[in-house]
């Protein structure tokens, strides 16, 4: 690892991390984990059009990065928990914070897509 | 578009910005324009390992959103600018946190990464 990251080098470790984090299932997953621990079907149900395939993908790379932790239960039938790291709480809130803007600047910018798009006939 | 805007319903307008807010090259690209206009070869060269094809989708998706200002100067040869508009300076900062939180967290997800790939052989 080089001694300080930078997200814009494209040979930089922390350009995978940007891949997982800064990603449109990464992001949402990320963001409905700091509600609380989550099992994978309450997971799915949180973030609307994930696919099964996608989501488990997606809760692999976050936990090989330190940012979720996997726990699964013994029981019949066996179930697995999700919830985040302490790492993973920190990062959460930064796309929080990041969804919390989208949210609440949807005005502007769907007027700004109507303006576009209009503009372009 | 819903009274209050939320990320996780798949059917909500606010899912098409995370689309592109929330995305390897659309968080690049936001990021690296917070320094200030610049031009598309600027843009590519501060952006390691975008193609101009991924770059040109990016900035079309960007403008579309309301986020980056395109100024086409009628010199010869033609070039182009590319400037944060005010909400795209507003979404960039929290991109940049992002941005932030991650490359100065390196030590730590590479050591996750290390002991998750070591305990799977």
């Amino acid at each position: 690892m080089p001694l300080v990251a930078n997200v814009y080098d494209r040979n930089c470790p922390s350009r995978t991390v940007v891949n997982v984090v800064a990603s449109h299932w990464g992001s949402l997953v990320l963001g409905a984990l700091l509600e609380g621990t989550l099992r994978f079907g309450e997971l799915r149900r949180a973030v609307g059009g994930i696919s099964e395939k996608m989501l488990a993908q997606t809760l692999q790379a976050l936990e090989r990065n330190g940012l979720v932790h996997r726990e699964v239960h013994p029981v019949i039938p066996p179930h697995v928990d999700y919830t985040l790291t302490p790492m993973g709480v920190e990062v959460s809130r930064q796309v929080r914070g990041l969804f919390g803007w989208i949210q609440g600047n949807m005005a502007g910018i769907s007027a700004a897509q109507q303006a576009y798009d209009e503009a372009r006939g």
